[in-house]
C-alpha cells in the first residue's frame, strides 16, 4: 500500500477590509478544508470604510459601521490571527507579524489605504486624517469637546468652532454633509449661536468632487452652502499647524479642527516589502497577480489598475475591491485545481455621495440622480454590500432601513 | 381729590440658583405686583448643582439638568435681566452688570460659589473646577476625547485614561461614583481593557467624606474601591501641572483629566463689593442680613452660619440655601409691610450622597441609609425640589422615577 502525504497549501489573506473580507467568505466557500486559509487582521472587527463619515461627524454609532469578524466568517474553515504585519518576505515566502510569522504558499494582499499628504508639512502632527474607526471616533469626540469648551472658557474663542476639511473629494464632502446638517443640533446642546460655526472645505483642484457630473457638483455645493459650508477651490494648503492652516495664497484660517481628507495612496506595506509601486499601490496583472509572482494577488487599495478609456488609474473604492476580491478567490480556485485563470474587468454600477440627512447625488448607470433618491440608492449600496458579505441574515441585522 | 403716588420698591436679586429661584418664586406669590421685582443671572436657565456629577460623568443629559428660567418663573410678575454681575455699590444701592445697572431698595445676594484652590498652583489652567452646565459638559466630552484618542495614537499613552478627583468631598465622591459605573461601557465603546483605566481620588484631610458617619464611609469606599477606585487619603496634592499632580510626599501622577472638588468659596464679587468676608463668605445676621445692612440679604453659598452644636460653619449645601430663601422672602415682606422679622434656623432633614447605579449612602434623622434605598431617598429629595421650586407639574415633567 501506497501512502500519498499531501500537505495542504497554506493561503494567507493581509487585512480584513471590503478585499479581504470577501475573499474570505468566497475562499472559505469554494474550497473549504482543501486549503489552510489564514485572515490576519490588527483589529478583531471588520468596519465599512465608507460609512465612517457618519461616526466621525457623530450622526451614527461607530458600532453601527463594524462588525466582529467571528461574526461573519466560519472560523471552522478560517483561521483568524488578530496581529498587525509589518513586511512580506517575497524571497522566503513569509509575512512578519509583529508577534510572530506566516509562511505562505498563495498570498492575498488587501491592505488597504493609508491617508496621502502630498507632502504638505504638518498633517500627521495637526489634523485628523486616518479614516478608522478608532480615527472617525477621536474626530467626534474632538468636535464636541471643542464645542463644549467654548462656552465654558472667559476668552470663547471662535476658532474652537471652526472645522476645516481639506479636501472635497467623496470623503471630505461626505463627512461635511453629514456635519453641516448636525450642527444645529450640536448648537442647541452647547448652547452655541449657529453663526459662531464656521465649516470649511478647502480644495486645491479647481472643482469639487472631481469626476463627477458638474450638474450633481453644483447641486451638492449649493445644498452645502445652504448649510453654511464654505469652499474655497482652487485653494492649495501649504501647511497645516497647531493653529489652523496656511494657504497658498498667504490666508491663514484659524481651527481647531481640520480634518484631512485629500486622498489616498497605499498602504506603506507594499514599499516596506520591496514592491514596485506608485504612492504604495502595484500595477497588478489582468489576473490581479503582482507582476513577476505567481503566487501574490494584490487588491483593493493597494492594486493599480488603469481605466483604458480615460487613460487614468480607477478609484480606490470599495465597489472594486470587492469585484477584484471575487476575481482573486476564483483564481486562487484555479491555480489549485488546474483551471484557467480570469482576467478582472471592473464593472461599475454608479457612484453616490452622501449629503447627510436625507440628501445624496449620484449616478447609476447613465442616470443622474439627486435628493431622496439618490439617498435610498446610498442605503441600498450599503445594504447590498451586506447581502454580499453575509447574505440576507447580515443585512436584517446590521443594515440601513431606506425608507 | 388727593392723589398719593407711591413708588413701588425694586427688589433686586442676584443670582437664579437654589436660594434666588426659591426666593423668586415666594417673592412673586407673596408680594406680586406691590413691588417691582427683578432677576439677574448669567444664563437664561437654572441648573440643579447638585446633579451635576451625573452629566459630568455622562451619565445623563445636562439637559435634564437645567431649565429656562421663563418655564419656572411668572414674567408677568418678576423681570428677568440676563447680564453678569459686576459689583454691588452698597452706598448708590445699584447693582453694576456687564451691560447696565440697576436700583434696588431690597437685595438679595444668592451669587453662589467657585472653586476653593487652597492656593494649589495649576488649578485653574490644569484642572476642571467650574461645578456648571458649562463645566460639566467639558468634563464629559474631555473623557470621552482622551478615551477616543487613546486607540489612534500610536504610542497609547496610559495617562491618557486615568482621571485624578481632587477632593474626596460630597462632589468629588458622587462624581467618581457616577464614573465608576460608567467606566465598563466606556471601555466597550472605546475598546480599552478596563485595567488601563485609571480612576484616583486624592484627598489631604484624614478622612474621605468628612462629617459623615464613618461606617457609611467605609461602606462607600469600599464599593467604590470594587469598582477600581484608588483612594489616597491624608496626601495634599502641591501643585497640578500640565501632565498630571505633584503630591506633597514627592510623588507624582500623569493623568489628562484632573478634576477639582476641594470645596468651595463664595463668590469673588463679595469681597469686590467690600463686604467683610471669610472666603467669600458674610457671617450674616440671624434674619439674614449682612451686618451694617438694612436691605441686603445674603443667602446661600455666599452666606456664613454657625452650627453653635459644633462651633463650625454649615456646609454650602442646597438644603440650606432654600431654606434661607423662604426666611428671606417672608424677611422683605416685613420689611415692606412693617411685621417683625423671623430668625433662621436650618433644619437639616438629612443628608444623602449617590454613589453611582442603584448605590447610595445617608443619613435621614438618626437613621443611617445604604444602597438601593440611600439611592431611592436620593431621588426623592431631587424631586422634592422641584416640588418646592414649581410644584407637582415640575416633579412630573423634571423630576427622576425614583423606581
Amino acid at each position: 500500500m501506497e501512502v500519498i502525504l499531501l500537505k495542504k497549501p497554506n493561503i494567507v489573506i493581509l487585512g480584513a477590509g471590503y478585499g479581504g473580507m470577501i475573499t474570505a467568505t468566497r475562499l472559505t466557500k469554494q474550497i473549504g478544508h482543501d486549503a489552510n486559509i489564514t485572515l490576519v487582521n490588527k483589529h478583531d472587527y471588520h468596519y465599512q470604510t465608507t460609512w465612517l463619515h457618519e461616526p466621525a461627524a457623530g450622526t451614527l454609532s461607530p458600532e453601527r459601521t463594524r462588525m466582529p469578524i467571528n461574526s461573519v466568517l466560519d472560523l471552522n474553515k478560517i483561521k483568524f490571527v488578530k496581529d498587525e504585519v509589518q513586511e512580506i518576505k517575497r524571497e522566503e515566502k513569509k509575512v512578519v507579524l509583529s508577534n510572530g510569522e506566516l509562511e505562505y504558499d498563495y498570498l492575498v494582499v488587501g491592505l488597504g489605504s493609508e491617508a496621502e499628504t502630498f507632502g504638505v508639512p504638518g498633517v500627521h502632527e495637526h489634523a485628523f486624517s486616518k479614516w478608522t474607526v478608532n480615527g472617525a471616533r477621536e474626530v467626534k469626540e474632538h468636535i464636541e469637546y471643542m464645542f463644549a469648551k467654548y462656552n465654558n472658557s472667559p476668552e470663547k474663542k471662535d476658532e474652537l468652532l471652526t472645522v476645516i476639511v481639506a479636501g472635497a473629494g467623496f470623503t471630505g464632502i461626505e463627512f461635511i454633509g453629514e456635519l453641516s446638517e448636525r450642527v444645529p443640533e450640536l448648537c442647541a446642546h452647547y448652547d452655541i449661536p449657529r453663526e459662531k460655526v464656521k465649516l470649511y472645505v478647502i480644495e486645491a483642484a479647481p472643482t469639487a468632487l472631481p469626476g463627477f457630473d458638474p450638474e450633481l457638483v453644483e447641486y451638492a455645493m449649493n445644498l452645502l452652502e445652504s448649510r453654511g459650508v464654505e469652499f474655497k477651490i482652487n485653494c492649495p494648503i501649504k501647511e497645516v499647524t497647531e493653529t489652523g492652516v496656511s494657504l497658498a495664497n498667504g490666508d491663514e484660517i484659524k481651527a481647531s479642527t481640520i480634518v484631512w481628507a485629500t486622498g489616498v495612496r497605499g498602504s506603506s506595506i507594499i514599499e516596506k516589502s520591496g514592491f514596485e509601486a506608485m504612492r504604495g499601490r502595484v500595477k497588478v496583472e489582468p489576473d490581479l497577480r503582482a507582476p513577476g509572482h505567481e503566487d501574490i494577488f494584490i487588491i483593493g487599495d493597494c492594486a493599480l489598475l488603469i481605466n483604458e478609456e480615460i487613460n487614468r488609474p480607477y478609484p480606490p473604492t470599495a465597489q472594486i475591491a470587492m469585484q477584484m476580491a471575487e476575481v482573486c478567490a476564483s483564481n486562487i480556485k484555479s491555480l489549485m485545481t488546474g483551471g484557467s485563470l480570469k482576467t478582472f474587468t471592473p464593472d461599475i454600477k454608479g457612484t453616490v455621495a452622501s449629503l447627510g440627512g436625507k440628501e445624496a447625488i449620484g449616478v447609476v448607470g447613465s442616470r443622474k440622480l439627486f435628493g431622496t433618491s439618490a439617498n435610498f440608492m446610498k442605503k441600498m449600496i450599503d445594504n447590498r454590500y451586506l447581502f454580499l458579505l453575509g447574505g440576507p441574515g447580515l443585512v436584517l441585522k446590521r443594515g440601513k432601513n431606506p425608507m
